[in-house]
């Protein structure tokens, strides 16, 4: 209702001003595909959008604005990636293996991305509370699929978290076209849930 | 004995050369500590050495090869850091934690370091075969470590560095100045032995 409202009170002005700024997001995002995500530069964005540099200013305040902007459009994509997923019950071990492998394909479909949201490659950059609270509710998320599989230590999303990561990032860094860290995947879930002691597997001969 | 012999033929303009070349790559860490890694800046550089950058050249070919000097410069300072735990026989629990706990401060120390090192951090840099035979005499070690720990499947090498890597990006990322993923390294070795089967706890009702 209230997202109807706004858009009843759109101007042709706030569109283009919209339509623009979704424009200049794109082409930082291939910008930092070519040149890595810490090395934007706001004169060679600029040229690819036809303005000149001081001309962005009246879109975005400056250079860290527009990363909080590409940050929170990698979260709200994040989000609707995995909305079927994270509200998916009962969860299950092979409910949180499919969960796992699409927030993997999330990640390895836009490395940079990826180093945004995930690592601190943009130096002196903090996302602002706002687009932080995003990344916030989709640990939260995470947070709720552990405890619905029995999972109530705190500390055990940290482990989940750094096992995601670290499959992950291993998988960027050292064999980005192949699936050498892919492969573990269902094998880690296996493995921390174990540890965990959640979700046992039914086997012939437990007691 | 090769060493001695090059030693014997250095002339004090050999020795100047090598005195550059160290300060450059010191000037280098110093820069990308402050603007990041991969924004290294041949002008800045220059000029905190006390050079125009055209000089630079006669030290280094291009930008890539300074990386490339620190790349290798971090493996060894790697090496020599993990020397004592990486000869350390028999293995054990306590060693292989012991090991976790070394290589993870090595990483904590240099935030820079880390990602050169560890993540794709600079877009278009590979290291040269002859540095990156550093990194892979580095896993090397880890296998056998881990050999002699009774894991004999290579995909648990690869399962192992995703751990390890996971738990120092969270850390680095996250809360780079506290210690919540440091607090989970011992519990992550025990997880991953555990899943492997290697190295069983001795418990009073074993059978």
């Amino acid at each position: 209702m209230t997202t109807s409202v706004s858009t009843s009170t759109t101007t042709p002005r706030d569109r283009r001003r919209r339509e623009t700024i979704a424009e200049i997001l794109d082409a930082a995002w291939e910008l930092a595909r070519t040149e890595g995500i810490a090395s934007l530069s706001l004169r060679q964005l600029a040229k690819r959008v036809g303005m000149r540099a001081p001309s962005l200013y009246s879109y975005f305040d400056s250079k860290h604005a527009i990363y909080d902007a590409m940050f929170r459009q990698g979260q709200e994509q994040l989000a609707e990636h995995m909305a079927d997923v994270s509200e998916k019950r009962p969860v299950t071990r092979e409910s949180l293996k499919a969960g796992v492998r699409l927030w993997f394909e999330f990640c390895l479909a836009s490395p940079v991305r990826y180093q945004l949201m995930f690592q601190r490659s943009v130096p002196g950059f903090e996302p602002s509370p706002e687009s932080y609270s995003l990344a916030q509710a989709r640990l939260a998320d995470a947070g709720r699929v552990l405890l619905d599989a029995g999972v109530t230590d705190p500390a055990a999303l940290d482990l989940w978290t750094a096992l995601l990561t670290g499959l992950t990032s291993q998988q960027i860094s050292n064999d980005p076209t192949g699936d050498r860290w892919a492969r573990l995947l269902d094998e880690s879930v296996d493995m921390f849930l174990d540890h965990v002691g959640a979700l046992p597997t039914q086997t012939g001969d437990a007691p």
